[in-house]
C-alpha cells in the first residue's frame, strides 16, 4: 500500500519552530519542551529558511565550548533545507534520508513548515507495510487454511 | 531469518567512550570526531557505567545555559544503562529499544562494551530481513515464471 508522509508517517500538527535571531540556548530550551531532536527555523512569514538539530548544539556549540547564551541559531542551522511534500511516498522519502544522511526533514507546503519527519518515523511506517504485505501475501498462499 | 546483533547489525568495532571525569565539551569534540550520537561512559576497568548522548548534552548543557567547559560527563550522563548482549536478534533489540524510548545502547560482554547499536541500525536490519521474507515468499509463490 502506497504510504504518504502526512497522514500516514506524521500528521498535520503544531510544529516546533523559531526565528534565525534567537539562542542557541533558547533553541534547546523549545526543543526539550516540545520534546523534539530538531527545530524549524523560519521567517517573518512563517517560511523554512533553516533547520536545527540536537546534532547542530552539541557540534556547534558544546563542542566549541561557545557560550549558548550568545551563539545565534543563525550561526549555527543548516540553511535552506530539503523539504518533502505531504504527498511523497514513505518509502521515496526513507531512500533521500537515508542516502544523504538526514535525520529529520521538514514537511512543507508553500514553503511553510506543516510537519517534520524523522527518519525513524519513516522506517517505522515502512517496517509496517512491509509487515502488512507479508501477511497479505501468507493468507493469498494459504488462503482458508492458514491459521485453521 | 534470525538476525543477531553482532555481527547483522553491527560489528565489533572502536567504541567511542570516555570517562565521567571528562568535561562536556570533551564528550562532544569526541562525538564529533568520531561521527557518532552517543559515547560510552566506562571506569578504570573499561566496564560500562553510563552512556551520554547528543539529547543530554542539547537539553542539560545548552539548554541550561552551562559552560561545557566545566560540566562533568558523570553530571549529564545516564548511569548504568540497560545493554544488550551480541546474540541478541535484532527484532527483540527494535521492540525493547523503541518501547522504552531508547535511541542507542551499549552492546556489552562481561560488562565491556563491544559495540554501539542505535534504533536506526536495528530498523535497517529488519527492513531488511523483512523485505527478504518477502522475496521469497514470491519466489514459492510464482516460481520460475517469476521475472519471466
Amino acid at each position: 500500500m502506497y504510504r504518504k508522509i502526512v497522514p500516514d508517517v506524521v500528521t498535520e500538527k503544531s510544529i516546533c519552530s523559531l526565528k534565525k535571531e534567537a539562542t542557541a540556548r533558547e533553541a534547546a530550551e523549545n526543543m526539550a519542551a516540545a520534546n523534539c531532536a530538531a527545530v524549524i527555523v523560519v521567517d517573518d512569514q512563517s517560511k523554512i529558511i533553516g533547520i536545527l538539530t540536537e546534532r547542530d548544539l552539541s557540534r556547534k556549540v558544546v563542542a566549541n565550548g561557545s557560550d549558548s547564551n550568545t551563539v545565534l541559531v543563525s550561526e549555527i542551522m543548516t540553511v535552506n533545507p530539503d523539504t518533502l511534500s505531504p504527498d511523497d511516498s514513505a518509502g521515496d522519502a526513507l531512500e533521500l534520508m537515508s542516502s544523504r544522511g538526514y535525520r529529520h526533514l521538514p514537511v512543507a507546503v508553500d514553503g511553510k513548515c506543516v510537519a517534520v519527519v524523522s527518519i525513524r518515523d519513516l522506517y517505522s511506517t515502512v517496517k509496517e507495510a512491509l509487515e502488512e504485505d507479508i501477511k497479505e501475501t501468507e493468507a493469498f498462499v494459504f488462503g482458508d487454511r492458514y491459521g485453521a
